[in-house]
């Protein structure tokens, strides 16, 4: 159950003690306050843990200073879309607001690995109007013997070339929580030129104390991963780790799931999960379409499955992209083969668009069918 | 290896005799003849089966009568797309042209079920301009102690009905070879109002003794669905058992795999493979939304999951889509939760119109980028 | 609801016309006859199908003739072990007794390919005692141009040579309801020198007409696989097809399901469900390790893996092992690679014997743990 | 590929030197020394990484001081079971052996949750002779909101509890690399009254850096548990991770994998994986019946499926059994309903006992096939 209070109650108020001493007295029921800092106005909402069946939802709503209780199932205490629950979703960051209804292309390198891949990508991105990318410098392979990023060394020199050439986000996984200190101090070495967005993997989407670290600064977004293996449910379950130690600002990652019936696909593509995603959290959803298809075969008509895939998320209401690019593939040392080249990249924004305006255009249509009927 | 005759090289001819008798001569080499008979020209083609490795290429060229050699692979000898390979794609089928270039809905009842019912989706069809539906007589169900059907008893009224409203092409599950024999006769004794694709279900797919039996007839073309619990690879052998008895008017059908990965959707839907069996084949992709997704939940924009992932497989370039509408669904004996009602039916076909019509701006977005790249 | 007669209430007698009377007259129930003939005794069972939570257990139990009402849930009606159940398992085939106590092993011929090697095979299963054997002559493979079984022209010499060394049970796989009439004439023909298990392939297991072609028949008991890419209960609901026609002569067979978790085995290895099968129901419970481990790998003990996974099934109570052998694997035409020798025969007969004996142990100490506590 | 040296070559020597110098003039090649200290003997192996097909392996054998070259693929360098490859498996902690040959129960708490039930779970043991547990401190789980271990505070209480009643290795989940920290100050603290085996769990599969912290430390051997979601393969690189940085006191851990294929148990058993992992590695492997199944259902025999599989994977040679008990399993907070009850552990042990007799029957067998064939 989540009690919401009015904006203007604040902590240590008197509305804010009665309310507390309220429910310090109903037994069996633990409470979490979580305060809620946005541009416009803040929100403080307790969440109460426990025996709730047997609270009174219309006696809490009728103490003062109590705007609202929202009844919660129990999965996804806190991200979960629950019933009577018009909450907005998303957040801003470094100037970028992410929430179900709009799109960002993150297109970058798979690993930052040299400083003049980095320049050329951040180049072609700001010649196209882009502030956001990718560019891992901690990279997890499945064999301890291959290339594993580069690490803080790269930093420096990556958020220098971000911030030079304009962006705003850059989506980097971390495997560990010192690199959170890490990508924070090399920020602050170089002046804060540009954001960071931490991405969790596939791997440690069920890396549960790796979760509760990011939840537990505020300081950053996060990219939380679907894991393989394992049902959408329980990586929902997931982000609850990261949403209940208080950051709030997550995009839920669509990646394939590992499975030998999505081959000829490195693995079986998942986006129509787009939309369940959407209707189950509040979160926007992210697709990595590089990573899905795992290749650059295409169709007969000439059009790259990387490029079918990344239109059938969008057009289902991806609200972000992961893409790979690479300025030469056959010098990437991670995942050089799916990657797409920088010619491709105004190509790629511009289907993108097209499918971006056809998922406008189905919102539109389903508003005017709903009105009629 | 696949060899191409002239046009003008028939059957009888001295020409064809001579290659017959060049080909007979070469040791462990099976010659099997097909003449696929087109509207414009006919193309009569020999495929060899054995070692072919040992032939050569040119040689075979050179004979007078012989257009074209094509090497194939061992895989999908006869459905496969092959190196060097331009030959056309797809059929037509009474009146109606399927191809891996054109689009088909297949909107209609999973069961019919009473004739009320059937003549209500009819005419809502033929009110918004449909050809096509799906209506089926033999349901194969998980367990025996549910309806299976009305069988045989239900073709006359069905195909009546059918052609009463203009349906030129009714798609229909077929599992026993006797059930060809019981269309043919409804059809033959209700005076071909309409016609029949004869549908393969996801049970059916490895059932090679029906698939023969199909590929044996040429009357009726085929929808394969893709087999729950084996790979592409191994569905795309089985169109294999169909097309090498003959009949290659062949549509592949997507429809979903069965995994609890796909929770919670019905099954874990699978249009990303769209355009994967279009570049490995030749044939039109069918994908069936309904069965894939199993429900009426929708998006937070108001939008099914069935017309989300509808869309994912347009934009792909899906060819067919199989949907189950019903004049009441609650009231439908097969499938009726995830089943759209008539009120639905023009807002889908628009809905759809605006995946394809982004699908043909994607098409020529590539041609364009092509050219200039 | 299954309402079992008295043994000497036969049908057309006052009692059992009084009974199915009683029956006719309650709303909305059908119901359905069948008798199990024992060497014992017979039983005459009533099947009742529809509103059955309306009838009154102890009123018909009070009915004269009726021995005893037994509830079933919707699942898995006939061959289901139900609540209060203590009907035995099992059936008796060409002598030889099936049901889930006893241990039989069917070595032989994944495919029927010479008479030499067949009679190889079958001398040697006699010199070891064996009077079941497998050996197939319709194979469905996944490439139509792979070799597809010699078909019914094998099976004269097939049935007689079986009948020269002893074999009382083939197990035998059909993939068309023809197959049924072709292996009955071959062996009235030959003058029925042995017995046939029609075996339905894991790619049949849906394939429901086959499956009530093989229940109508009550000649040959049925060897029902697992299917791929379904769940234990769907496959479970495929044998009620069997069962609902009438034939109960059915052992449930388990090989693996299909998946790249179980690399490098060919399949992912299944026969922790032997238990679940028999508490489930009451069929005996086959298993296959040749098609499960499909290869000849072995641990560092120098146990082949084959070994190992049929020990696996045997000590946990399998009731009978498919093993495919061969007096010449690298002759062999079909799964060659995963054959045993004819020489590793008597080993193999030791090697599961040894788990059996295992298998017995552990069975008497359960009855001598639950006795004390 | 690995320079396994002479027994008398230490660091420092002439030829040690030698070796070093050679190796370091050949191009692209980086090597690492790796010292495996054992009672009886040590030995030193140099693994060279890079180009070394390049390398004459007779031509280093031939330097004084190298014992055996092994040349390796490039999976599984360390923990792998190479060609020619006769070094010994297993290692010693504690005064307790692990090796492929030999097994060790580990019954014991899923998680320590009272003092009072460890100290009657500890008494049950000693009273039946065993000299390992399991007994968890840190609980990973799905939901964030569920009971997740005591954490390092119930370390003391554990550890002093094992070594009262003679425990020598405790199996315990870590998910942090500070959980390695607390335990080994826990048993400083409390003067190493017992042993530790950290448990890395199937979420933490592929938490590479986590994997890199338990393998730098060598002072507690690991129990690795196989990743859900990921091949086998997968799995055992994995264990590169580990075992690269040094430590290479490994157990491998089988249990299940998620799959609604393996419905009603928990998890797919996988431990026809036993003989597998055993072929392709040096490891002991360890088997999990309690998480496989997840219930406490029993066949007809009255067997419970727990016992079932874990004779299953004893019988093919697994060398460890991770089990589930609680001496009131109704208020176990972590997986109660799977838990074994005390009165069931000395039947357990006797039944686990049957099946390893069994597999040293089945051994015994297979060396007397093997000399006489």
């Amino acid at each position: 159950m989540i009690v919401i209070l009015q904006a203007d109650v604040t902590e240590g108020s008197p509305e804010y003690r009665q309310i507390l001493d309220y429910l310090a007295n109903k037994p069996n029921i633990a409470t979490r306050v979580h305060r809620e800092v946005g541009t416009i106005r803040s929100v403080t909402e307790i969440y109460l843990i426990g025996d709730t069946m047997a609270l009174d939802k219309a006696e809490i709503e009728s103490i003062p200073g109590v705007e609202r209780v929202v009844r919660i199932s129990e999965d996804y205490r806190v991200v979960g879309r629950h019933h009577d629950d018009t909450r907005p979703t998303g957040f801003e960051y470094n100037g970028v607001r992410f929430d179900q209804d709009n799109l960002h292309v993150f297109a970058g390198l798979c690993a930052a690995d040299t400083p003049e891949h980095a320049e050329k990508m951040l180049r072609a991105l700001r010649e196209h109007g882009q502030a956001c990318t990718r560019m891992g410098a901690y990279k997890p392979r499945t064999s301890p013997y291959a290339f594993q990023g580069h690490g803080k060394r790269c930093l420096p020199w990556v958020f220098e070339l971000a911030g030079k050439y304009g962006i705003k986000v850059i989506a980097m996984e971390i495997t560990h929580d010192s690199h959170i200190d890490e990508i924070r101090a090399a920020l602050e070495q170089t002046g804060r030129p540009t954001g960071v967005m931490l991405q969790i993997g596939t791997r440690n989407t069920q890396n549960f104390e790796l979760l509760k670290c990011v939840g537990r600064q505020s300081e950053f977004p996060i990219l939380l991963k679907r894991g393989f293996g394992i049902t959408l449910e329980e990586s929902l379950n997931a982000v609850e780790y990261v949403a209940s130690e208080g950051n709030r600002k997550i995009v839920f990652g669509l990646r394939g799931m590992k499975t030998n019936m999505g081959d000829p696909h490195r693995n079986f593509v998942d986006f129509a999960h787009v939309p369940v995603v959407k209707r189950l959290t509040r979160m926007p959803v992210c697709i990595d379409p590089s990573h899905s298809v795992g290749s650059r075969e295409r169709s007969p008509e000439g059009i790259l499955d990387v490029f079918h895939v990344a239109a059938q998320g969008v057009i289902a209401g991806a609200n972000m992209i992961l893409v790979d690019f690479h300025p030469a593939p056959a010098k990437a040392l991670v995942d050089g083969p799916q990657a797409l080249t920088l010619e491709e990249l105004p190509y790629f924004l511009e289907d993108v668009a097209i499918a971006r305006a056809a998922y406008e255009q189905r919102r539109a249509l389903a508003r005017r069918f709903v009105s009629k009927n």
